[in-house]
């Protein structure tokens, strides 16, 4: 019995996979390893199981902007799921291991499963509200606003407690920071006492 | 008869007047005028059929953020159909006139017709996409670099014709840049012959 069957699938997957009407195909990418490249038909619907998948475009100057990214539980590329073809990119950051289905056969169980789709719904209303605060991060001119206003955005508990998932270079791309300013803005932010740091840990003070 | 129901109404209007099985109830706004809060419950969908809605939020510096704009024929606050409460402002740019359809009964709705459901759902799904594509012009450091982004991804046709629908200061704000700083990318452009400009209209030089 494969782990993906003896281990319960992420709510959304298990979704996903009623909607289709069939068992997820499993798919394992190397890290750096492509899973679709812009402008090709969209053909699937995925699940990440685990590792990191990274959404990517190339700007009009030939840089390299990721415009999400997208780790366990979370399906992709959701924007997509009506598209013909896909916006850009998406290639496995860390190895990962995803769920594919048919994205025809999906969408045909959205019309059959209506509070199915609702959830799907529900899941893009979430994603678009997140792209609209990072669109809002990304309006702060000053690097420490915009670094403090990411991590208050992105703190939780009592003690407003930030926990950095991947690297201080990957929140920068996110932030369009370099990592430099980060971490100047991350010194700055701790010589005020606005913010304590141990390693991945960030404790927000209370303003 | 009023104007409302002897001219047809947007796509995404009778889609919602169908979910929710009343007609909207219609409201005016006054520039300026707020149309909700952040933090107040999500009781209503809104169209809006004549106007422009400003949803802003106030950052972590006080300052405030246009983080989405909505015209004619589009619906709001799509990312908070199934939230409980707001989570920004929404207040009215221009005299705007809307339509209203109570929220828990197009959800309800959604339920029974799937096929309008899913029309919602393409909306949403094209909402996020702009998002995105927003976030990766956002992510662009040179002012005309970004300019230039922004006006690429919103020419079309043959001549990549770009039309300003508010004020380039308007535009400056959604593309987080300072007026000052748009107006002399422009400037810029026009002198290194990459763009043509007749007032409100922008015409691309081939790349």
């Amino acid at each position: 019995m494969s782990e993906i069957t003896s281990s319960p699938l992420p709510g959304i997957a298990s979704t996903l996979e009623t909607l289709a009407g069939r068992p997820g195909h499993r798919r394992r990418l190397a890290a750096g390893e492509m899973l679709f490249h812009a402008g090709e038909p969209v053909a699937s619907v995925y699940v990440v199981l685990s590792g990191l998948i990274r959404m990517v475009r190339m700007n009009q100057t030939g840089a390299e902007v990721t415009v999400d990214r997208a780790g366990p539980a979370r399906w992709l590329a959701e924007a997509s799921l009506f598209a013909a073809r896909y916006h850009c990119n998406a290639m496995a950051d860390t190895e990962a291991c995803l769920l594919s289905f048919p994205k025809a056969a999906v969408v045909e169980g959205m019309q059959r499963q209506p509070a199915l789709a609702t959830e799907l719904m529900i899941d893009l209303a979430r994603r678009l509200h997140e792209a609209r605060l990072r669109i809002e991060i990304l309006n702060i001119s000053s690097a420490q606003d915009r670094l403090l206003a990411y991590l208050q955005a992105h703190a939780s508990g009592e003690n407003e407690e930030f926990t950095l998932s991947g690297s201080w270079k990957a929140l920068a791309g996110e932030i369009g920071l370099t990592h430099e300013s980060v971490y100047r803005a991350l010194a700055q932010l701790e010589r005020e006492g606005r913010v304590r740091r141990d390693g991945r840990q960030v404790w927000l003070a209370p303003p």
